[in-house]
């Protein structure tokens, strides 16, 4: 398949709120040839988001964008439920008149969108709504008996970077000769990899069935580790139920906690976010009877502490507090951490279930 | 409204398999003339459920039903994953061309299939397809902030009379003068009370909004205490995703286990099932940093005891365990279990809050 070349739209929005946009940049196959912000207007990706290498240009409209030559244009945030902010219609139509494949991880499906549908029909391009889930049965238990180890990203709160962790894990495995699947559970992580499902916009009485079909999707390649991209935080009130959808229906046998420190409350609502030890015995209380998994390392997000030692202090006193390893993955590198944790869940299956 | 005369279709079902058909014959404010259930023929409804008084003949057909004037067909069963069985159809079919309205609580939706739809064109009647949930928005904490307090019942397993004793302990709050509302959230309580939300049918991220929207739908008639139906079990390795969505969406201040005893494990998947304390201290730690309540009291289910005496004994072990109120109120009758929770749960609030 050819690779796409996006045009990104995140107005007002990308150097902020906007993981969608950030996460295909820093690990998307395809190509970011600029993003729409006029609030950023002349700047580069990099000079915005420090972490990413890109220099494609902060530009400020879909007519500025198409002297770089876009094939597709990406909706780059994840606004609260999902909603397209109304003022961005026009850009998408003037994505679509010029023939830009419109690529959406919105809950509102732009393909089901009247007006969007017509311009798309008749400019002969297409609407790919990365969040419309497939039909998929309920959960079996058939995940019970995958081959390969299931590790899952769970975490303290939405947007703390469950997909990051879960990505540089395989990206760690590779570099130890070992083959990691990646599992999007998200529109990003969906973006990223070419495949998976939104399980957020599953039906609920199917969202386990969703993952457990995720799941043995992934094993068909034999891989040595699956590794399931988390979604929201066990207290979270409004995205739990899609949080304990992965826990039970992607059946892990392992957890990695992904935690932003400091991170005193979710936002909105004010929850108290869970201390790591809270963390990790409810997952596994809620585990326990349905199938034992346990949480075997603490990947912390630092982004907030400005100085190194202090985000080292953060990390020694999460290992301290839970007597498991613990590190920051973006800031200081991700082999450690993986070569702490990955071949106590590999090693725990006998060679001869092992897959060839 | 002119109340429904229902033709229930419970083909090979109805004894055993049909918690809809019971459901809306026992507490629906809609009558029912006539059950299909070819394997029951000529028997009586009671003769069948000797808890259900209704009279209403076991018929082989929808054909032999119209003999007794009905004004609907209900599909009585709601099988695994709500597909509906392919030979139903032309017993469908038929209802539909002799202009009996449909009533479904399948996730398959009626309405939306070609042929049924069609037909009932054609024949000039409608297809209710009640699981067909409404457009909702996000979960907001805005049911953090209702007047009456709020009961939501959990339990065990599916199935295992969570509905029916919402709707025992609303009527035993009527006998006591006092106004409680059933909040109905799944196909069946929805039937019963004419309005409601499958909760299960909703979209993940929106599940807990759906749960909160049917809290302050019911608190705008200022009811002395709004009783939830609970869904699923929050073990359960299909459906505890829609238990948590109640659990944080409905923002209970209050909650009733229901367990049916003796229930070594969930159906299909051979989940054990929790017991009294595990239960109890699994649904407290989920709430409380979203927003603590407590379980109050037990209500057990033990249709599979015989014995009225070993009935007691497993209800005074529930008591002696917990130390709270416990009763099997469909065999012993709601008033004393209702008389040592409620007052409790509405003396919470302060005079100054309560409802006029």
């Amino acid at each position: 398949m050819r690779k796409r070349r996006y045009l990104i739209l995140a107005p007002g929005e990308f150097a902020e709120n906007a993981k969608t946009a950030q996460g295909v940049i820093r690990y998307g196959e395809d190509e970011t040839v600029a993003v729409i912000d006029p609030t950023l207007i002349g700047k580069r990706v990099r000079d915005v988001v420090p972490h990413l290498s890109s220099d494609a240009p902060i530009v400020a409209s879909v007519a500025e964008g198409l002297a770089y030559e876009p094939t597709a244009l990406l909706i780059g945030t994840a606004p609260q439920g999902g909603k397209l902010p109304p003022s961005w219609r026009a850009e998408i139509l003037a994505a679509i008149g010029a023939r830009l494949e419109i690529v959406s991880g919105l809950h509102d499906l732009l393909g089901e969108d009247v007006e969007f549908a017509a311009a798309a029909r008749a400019a002969g391009t297409s609407i790919w709504d990365v969040r419309e889930p497939p039909d998929v049965p309920l959960f079996s238990g058939a995940a019970y008996d995958v081959a390969p180890p299931v590790l899952l990203l769970v975490g303290n709160d939405c947007a703390v970077g469950k997909m990051t962790v879960a990505i540089e894990l395989c990206a760690a495995a590779a570099a130890r000769g070992s083959n990691a699947a990646f599992v999007p559970t998200g529109q990003t992580g969906i973006m990223i990899a070419g495949w998976g499902i939104a399980v957020d916009r599953v039906i609920s009485d199917f969202a386990a069935g969703a993952a457990e079909q995720l799941v043995l999707h992934a094993a068909e390649s034999a891989p040595d580790l699956i590794v399931v991209e988390g979604q929201g935080a066990i207290n979270h009130p409004a995205y739990a139920p899609v949080t304990l959808s992965l826990l039970y229906g992607a059946a892990p046998d392992a957890l990695v906690l992904v935690c932003e420190v400091p991170h005193a409350s979710i936002p909105t609502f004010g929850t108290p976010v869970l201390g790591y030890e809270r963390l990790i015995e409810l997952h596994e209380a809620l585990l326990a009877t349905v199938k034992p998994a346990r949480v075997v390392g603490i990947a912390l997000n630092t982004r907030a502490i400005p100085s190194d030692d202090d985000a080292r202090r953060e990390i020694a006193r999460a290992r301290a507090e839970t007597g498991l390893p613990a590190d920051d993955v973006v800031r200081f590198g991700t082999q450690a951490f993986y070569d702490a944790i990955v071949p106590s869940i590999t090693k725990r299956r006998p060679l001869s279930e092992a897959p060839a």
